[in-house]
């Protein structure tokens, strides 16, 4: 399902010569993963972030100190921030970012396990962000996190042609 | 078998209050998805870095221009290089790099398709480097890297104690 999804990202990117990269808290690398399991991947992804630490975020992506304090790291501000440093410090057109609560732990009434934040950024637009709540275990709240993701993110690349 | 794997290094990384972190090329964030599929894994997993480009490479862990121009990105010399840089950029005690050519492009002669370079590196000791022949299509290179480094990072860490 997701191979498909890739393969039309890739020939959308690679019809215009652009660029992709990842930010990846609760998914942890899947996304990177299935976007290279395309064969010529490295004509149009240029690299993954998997910022899984508060450090990582603050120190890869250049997300604020407050942003942590005030919202937490599973929150539209924190997605938000974490897709413009991703185009701040990579040299690519397209940026995806992703943070949530995978569980079983680490989640509260507030946010739930399954609350997952996603951001998709083009560089030159601000970036966007959108909740999802997905049920179910770890491994498959990060595979729909992982589909939601790139559904967006064509989604988008397409408007944009 | 990962899985069984994954709970190895966690417990023993859990037990001693030490981190990893991941440098990544050929495998893609096969590697940091795999480690952050076990619940709890934020306890232990610190950062991963896919660097899948050059610029990747040179920005994020430091690997010298003369390294790639020399010896290109499929190299003892690059896989060592970016496990220093590694344990540079992250505040880790244990890091992990993997480049290879996991095909079906970019073999030649001299560096056939299934070509890997594994790095391993603790804080305060000098890197090593092993060079891996896989044999199989794209997904199983990608597997048995992964394979293959997260069973030598279980070894080392074991052998630390």
């Amino acid at each position: 399902m997701s191979d498909r999804l890739v393969e039309r990202i890739a020939a959308v990117l690679l019809e215009r010569g652009e660029w992709l990269a990842t930010a990846e808290s609760c998914t942890g690398g899947m996304i990177a993963q299935q976007l290279t399991d395309l064969a010529g991947s490295s004509g149009w992804f240029e690299r993954g972030l998997v910022t899984y630490s508060n450090a990582a975020k603050m120190e890869l992506l250049a997300v604020p100190d407050e942003v942590l304090a005030q919202h937490g790291a599973v929150s539209g501000e924190c997605a938000l921030a974490m897709a413009r440093g991703l185009l701040r410090a990579a040299p690519v057109d397209w940026g995806v970012a992703v943070t949530g609560i995978a569980g079983p732990g680490g989640g509260s009434a507030d946010k739930p396990v399954g609350t997952v934040w996603v951001s998709w950024i083009r560089r030159g637009c601000p970036p966007e962000a959108h909740r999802f709540f997905f049920e179910g275990g770890r491994d498959s709240v990060r595979r729909q996190s992982t589909q939601a993701v790139l559904e967006g993110l064509l989604y988008r690349i397409r408007e944009a042609q």
